[in-house]
């Protein structure tokens, strides 16, 4: 099979793309690895960045977002029981965020790609891509137990961190950085009403504790746990109990509680590999770095490497010319590095990290204390929160 | 013997409080470890905050810092070949800092104490204080192979890190907390023409330098050394040459270079004990915290605790009322973590720190590129500088 743009995921990059190069009659298949039900299964992100909103609004798949997501003008940050608000709006001179689910996100695009008529191949393993130093790069997969392959012009590896895109780079031609933290987020999705109309964030003596929420009646709680722990470790009572703990007081009293209908533990990790391009293969998103959820910029960081992808591949479509392609990397990595210091200074910041003492404590402490008496430690934590710009 | 307040260590904290007690008609006597010629013979810090001219000027000792010292409205950052300004005076609506040496605060103090018959006492080793907890706080000190007591309403322990006023406080009344470097500043002095009108803090794969000055003949300049690193191992040659490797090409290519006059290497280490008040006896500047060099703040936090404590002893003899000493432990210490925040922050950003690897480096990179990039973060950084308010 040949296509234009060979697409590695179903995720929100890998749809995203294919959605955004539709509109510009080029051409794509879509491999992936599970079913699509499966991909509608996994519980993600639920933070937009403008940014974000914007690339869903030219890929024409906003309708739903328009109009059940819930724009957030700013957040609160709860400590020594007390709770301060970031005005995100009023900070950064007009920007908030959009809060709105990655499952939805994902369900709104297969549906658009569905109706018009792309290609989406479910269960499909990809085991490798040849030959992306060539103008005709070859995706090798699996499926229903017999080998296919896919030429295309280009490949663009949205596959997530475990996938094959990033391993088909000859590793001599990467450089990986990465911190794992010493905790993980239990999180749980319950039908309670959200502890308030905006995400509260929670540095307690006792661990990081995040308030958050999908729509009125669908709140996403998580608390920082160890490493050890497991999810039977944590009944439902015992959670929120925790997080109650962590809480101020009047947040506390007033919090919704009710059964779980997810629980996970997730560990957190800052991860990038340098260069996101070999060739004619361009890696998007997790399959190219992770970051730490605190600050939510997991999604928002591959909507903008699709932002800078879409318009490469575009601008070689329409004009024949390489020059956004070859800007690629260099241009989506530099938006990647500020995103990763921004959500491990915030992960820094908020959790318990015993290791760095008493000291290292304070210091968070201290700079909690600063960011709210200054406007202008406020304004560059806002104006990180809701993204730096595409450029 | 009697007195009012008894000041232990005749460094810059026991000399403005003298002073500005003196001013308003409180007696002190300074009791000094060493000979006052060898206290002057100390090379410190040299940028002032405003507030610390402010105090100056408040403990008339201004006249030759408004002649000879520089007002500096900015500084530079060095990172990656280029120099990137930090407009402290554009970003601050107005304050810049002065260029002025410790050493010459402290021979103009002690001109001033002379001259107005103050009683320093040099060579006097203080032992301990007693009785903090009482109306009459009593400190012994050796001189000369004999025992004094000097017996006070009040004592200010203003005797450095190593000094006794904390040493005499319960070990179970403090708590302290500190981080020691990984690292130390080997620093030189010259009497060559300074690198630059202002000072250029670098960051460098080799390591931080930082080209300072006390006046237009005479440069001090630091560069990141090992721990196990000794002054011996340096020549003045070896020294320019690392110095020069480290700046951009453009002031490498110009600076000026010469035999060192002084040349030390410090460690660096963040220090802070709470609480800084036992009864009547109150510490101020290094005995109660110190902060490494970056940024400047050893000698501005001690005139800001002087500032709180001439406050409250004043309010004391003027008006009978213990509020002010009550409250300055809880002032002080509340400025004082934020500069230990700002000065740990600046350390982190500016230094190698291999145990960080790779992923903390480029933490360090992305910050400095998103700081030169943003008004926010190069406010922060400009408020922080000049020091934020007494407050």
């Amino acid at each position: 099979m040949k296509t234009q743009v060979g697409i590695i995921g179903a995720g929100p990059s890998g749809l995203i793309l294919s959605q955004l190069l539709h509109l510009q009659g080029i051409e794509s298949v879509v491999l992936e690895r599970k079913t699509l039900d499966y991909v509608l299964t996994r519980i993600r992100a639920g933070v937009l960045e403008q940014g974000c909103v914007d690339l869903l609004h030219e890929a024409e798949v906003h309708q739903r977002m328009d109009k059940e997501g819930f724009p957030h003008d700013g957040f609160e940050i709860a400590f020594r029981g007390a709770t301060h608000r970031v005005d995100l709006k009023g900070l950064t001179g007009g920007t908030g965020v959009m809060v709105y689910g990655q499952t939805e996100i994902t369900r709104d695009l297969i549906e658009a790609r569905k109706a018009a008529g792309g290609t989406i191949i479910e269960e499909a393993e990809v085991t490798g891509v040849e030959g992306a130093e060539t103008d005709n790069p070859v995706i090798h997969y699996k499926k229903d137990g017999r080998d296919y392959t896919l030429t295309c012009d280009f490949v663009a590896g949205c596959d997530g961190y475990h996938g094959a895109s990033r391993k088909s780079i000859p590793a001599n031609l990467l450089k990986t950085f990465e911190k794992v933290y010493p905790f993980g987020w239990l999180g749980i999705m319950s039908e309670t009403r959200p502890a308030s109309d905006e995400l509260i964030y929670t540095r307690h003596e006792r661990g990081f504790a995040l308030c958050s929420m999908r729509h009125e009646k669908l709140s996403r709680h998580y608390i920082q746990c160890s490493l050890d722990d497991k999810v039977e470790d944590w009944s439902d009572d015992r959670f929120w109990d925790e997080l109650k703990r962590r809480l101020p007081e009047n947040v506390a009293d007033t919090l919704e509680t009710g059964p779980s209908i997810e629980k996970s533990i997730a560990p957190l990790r800052s991860f990038v590999c340098e260069t996101m391009r070999h060739g004619r293969l361009f890696l998007a998103g997790d399959a190219a770095h992770i970051v730490p959820p605190t600050g939510a910029k997991g999604l928002n960081l591959a909507a903008s490497d699709i932002y800078f992808l879409s318009r490469g591949l575009i601008d070689f479509y329409k004009n024949g010319s390489m020059a956004g392609l070859d800007a690629y990397a260099g241009k989506a990595l530099r938006r990647v590095w500020m995103a990763e210091r921004f959500s491990w200074w915030m992960t820094s910041l908020l959790h318990n990290f015993p290791e760095t003492g008493g000291f290292g404590s304070r210091m968070q402490d201290a700079e909690l204390d600063y960011l709210f008496g200054s406007q202008a430690a406020m304004t560059s934590l806002a104006e990180n929160y809701v993204g730096l710009p595409y450029e």
